[in-house]
């Protein structure tokens, strides 16, 4: 099957996490033709900062395949991986990573920085660009209601008084 | 409090790691003169490439706080965090991080490379060294340990046939 398959797997978890008033991100993991891993963001409902698609998806492997080395992985994610899911995807040791559009902001395959061009101990295939635009406008979109108010912002955290 | 105080927490919790036969490494989050979270290193029981003492530590802070902002904490960490985790002190917006002993293969704050100099939209401030000979020790003598086999090596990974 070809990346693009796969990549809908991602935008259609993208579209759940916007659905439930998150920053639209998915991903999957994919061994041979099989998704082993899924995940999405869930940073507010779950009001912690390590709850991006990649590690759910990663997590979700990991489970399945009952180890934690996911060497004849591939990863689909919707957003180029910040540099904790970048981590995670190393950390892995993930094969081949696949994003659809780039993160200026905090992008760490080729925006901020090129981290797989690093002397880490593993270093995993890059294909960015996948659906770029479908990838892109499902942000585009998220933002746009949220500034005109169709989407309500996330509830802020309450943050506890020790 | 000093931060040698702290670090000591965090290296009971490595040796904990020691015990189960994990690389030694433990973390801990204190806001004010709190604990308000305590990692230590859980790869080969949870069989999980995120398992790091780090992630536990900022997930059990975010846990304890109600939020994913951690704006007035400081991470300690027993040896210097791969990238995934000083990604992960970057998204939890985490204040300062204090390490002990550096880590020439996955050090991403000094070592392979200096994250946080780079231009993310958080920059926490850097302090490594606290108690670097214990830190480097307790990781030294694991390894030593299991060389001449008086430490058993975790028991591989069931990896499942899909």
């Amino acid at each position: 099957m070809t990346d693009e398959v796969f990549m809908r797997e991602a935008l259609l978890l993208a579209a759940e996490a916007a659905d439930a008033g998150e920053v639209p991100v998915g991903a999957v993991v994919v061994r041979g033709e099989t998704v082993v891993g899924r995940g999405r963001n869930r940073r507010e409902a779950c009001k912690n900062a390590l709850a991006h698609a990649e590690l759910e998806a990663i997590d979700d492997a990991c489970r399945t395949l009952g180890g934690w080395r996911l060497w004849d992985c591939t990863l689909y994610v919707t957003l180029e991986p910040c540099p904790m899911c970048a981590g995670a995807i190393l950390n892995a040791r993930v094969r081949r990573v696949v994003f659809g559009a780039g993160d200026p902001k905090a992008g760490s395959l080729e925006s901020v920085q090129r981290m797989y061009d690093l002397p880490y101990t593993h270093k995993p295939q890059i294909d960015g660009g996948c659906l770029q635009a479908e990838c892109a406008q499902i942000l585009h979109d998220f933002f746009a209601d949220m500034r005109r108010g169709v989407r309500k912002a996330p509830v802020n955290p309450n943050w506890k008084k020790l």
